[in-house]
């Protein structure tokens, strides 16, 4: 039950001196400890992957204390050949033991803490009761603008992984999508994202003609046909490391309505890319995209945030959505995907990743944004 | 982002009176509210299987009230096209929205509230929050038991994916192994879960030599060579319902010690399905397998529980662990998967899928018992 989705591999360096980040993170944040299970953030860590089960595993950072893995038994010879070296000390509980009560004896009375943004409800409730009078938090209220940041190693992966991706997209549309079902055509960008390199595929979008107006279709039996615009989001990860791009396509000869969508997201999409720099919030990335939607008087169809940060996770900080308004700042990764849908007609989304650098930002992307006529 | 984990497609009947039953125990359970995110939790109620994602979705049941399917705007087209019919009303909420104080709204001030098991803890806390003064617990409390008892159609399913299992296994052993590595392994094992007809690759364990003491052991880059035993354990998923299935074979003829501790595993694994009928314990069931290892001397290392329930999820209810009284009804599914560990050695498990029968039980798994001396 191995090889989680974060799985990295053991070379990544970096993880004592990113537990202290954390350790000191907790510390000025107030949390008296940081619980994080099977997750991204457990592997940004440590390096560490199982899959997240119902048997607690759990890394404990405490403010002056060196940190503690959690693991059940059967998982300690794992834990060992991890390579947490003495970064962490493993302490295991047996099959019949409550290692809630083990936690909550490691942990000690602590006023806060902080755990891991997808920690199963099932272990949280367990350690509520366990850690009686201890207040939860997200640990990514600590942990999240560390990881936002991405260091130069995160950005050659997510470069990398954006590259298969726009491969992906290159070699699907020479061939012929006419005909075809959008799950047929799922499956090839699903089979393409392997070919490309990466090592496992995360998601596929596929939504034709009316299809197209569900953000988040799921590929079903339609055939495309010419006079289609087709959206397709997909993502596949390299070295952990994510990849999430959307383009709208044309088969055949686009209609006038079409295009004018097109032009409108294509230059929301333009806009909130050069909204970026650093010091710029969130939010006004976010504003840049929708201004050009409502000016075009399609601003009730555009009916999602802007963007979201992307690097172990397919969705992690910053959120590019109104309201936030956390100033970017160099090394920041996530989406521009605007994006406008009318129901029962069409949907056009176009969605690149960028990284916030000194000057402004840099796309990772580079398949054509321009609409693509297709077979 | 579509197509979860647990994504059974439209076929399935049964909904409405699954959400009935639901609603029923909720009500003699007194949880005045089950909150289920996506997960198999959410596939079993109502066939809708979106990513769980950091948007809320959240299915609302209530005692004596029409149930809610809260969902975020964008995936609003997708969740009506879930067919869902006149089960669940469909409310959605905005990007800006706090889908929170919504979901507060609709519940109203229960007392207890049940959530997902898998509900992610960064849904819960904010739950906690907005329905301050309500007392969580895990909603499997009351959906655990009757998930717990599969229908014709889902063992159908279970079955299905059992032959797949086995036929990967069959297949597998008709290659050389040695000189092959883990990784190598393992991936042929993906291969043929899905050539067998699987739609997806859940797990592939493959330990090799002293790694096969390693319960959980993460395919690496070992060689198999004669003389080691190799733990294989993995499954897949047919039409959302798992396979899990373990076998260790010998490369090459095994030493005596091998053939003993093989020996003693198969015939507690035997003992542990022979007492396997309605109304006997699972806890008893453990205990048939201990036993045998215990008087083997061996006791020591059997480190983990005899078994787990298996359909939707991989692991599930009822666990067949030490102290779990809960009798066995006809309907049940679950591994029986004793194992004996020696550090630096070698280990060995065998694990069938049964499901328990009004007379006692029957294996879903057929691939041979018996040791496989393998090239």
């Amino acid at each position: 039950m191995l090889g989680g989705p974060y799985d990295v591999g053991r070379m990544s360096p970096g993880y004592p001196e990113r537990l202290a980040r954390a350790r000191e993170a907790a510390s000025h944040g107030g949390l008296g400890a940081l619980l994080v299970t099977p997750s991204a953030e457990l592997v940004y860590l440590t390096g560490y992957s199982p899959l997240p089960l119902e048997r607690l595993t759990c890394l404990v950072i405490r403010p002056e204390q060196h940190p503690i893995l959690l693991v059940p038994e059967l998982e300690r010879p794992l834990a060992e050949d991890a390579g947490l070296g003495e970064s962490a000390e493993i302490v295991s509980w047996d099959e019949t033991d409550d290692p809630y009560a083990i936690l909550a004896k490691i942990t000690g009375g602590v006023e806060r803490a902080g755990c891991s943004e997808r920690m199963w409800a099932r272990h949280l409730l367990r350690l509520q009761d366990a850690l009686d009078g201890t207040r939860f938090s997200p640990a990514s209220e600590v942990l999240g603008p560390i990881r936002a940041i991405k260091d130069s190693r995160e950005i050659d992966l997510l470069k990398r992984s954006a590259r298969y991706a726009d491969e992906t997209f290159a070699r699907l549309i020479q061939t012929r999508l006419e005909t075809r079902t959008e799950r047929q055509v799922a499956r090839q960008l699903a089979e393409l994202l392997l070919e490309t390199g990466n090592e496992e595929v995360a998601f596929t979008i596929v939504g034709s003609g009316p299809n197209s107006a569900s953000p988040h279709h799921e590929p079903a039996g339609r055939e495309l046909r010419t006079g289609d615009a087709v959206v397709m989001d997909f993502g596949g990860r390299t070295g952990g490391y994510c990849s999430d791009i959307t383009r709208t396509v044309a088969i055949g000869k686009p209609s006038p309505k079409l295009r004018e969508v097109y032009d409108v997201v294509q230059e929301a999409q333009d806009e909130a890319f050069r909204a970026v720099t650093p010091g710029v919030s969130a939010h006004e990335v976010d504003e840049a995209a929708r201004r050009v939607i409502e000016r075009a008087g399609l601003g009730d169809l555009f009916v999602h945030r802007t963007g979201h940060g992307i690097g172990l996770e397919e969705h992690e900080e910053p959120y590019i959505i109104q309201g936030n308004h956390e100033p970017l700042r160099p090394g920041m990764c996530f989406s521009i995907e605007p994006g406008v849908y009318i129901p029962g007609e069409f949907g056009v989304r176009i969605e690149d990743i960028v990284v916030v650098t000194q000057e402004g930002a840099r796309r990772l992307n580079h398949a054509p944004r321009e609409l693509q006529v297709v077979r």
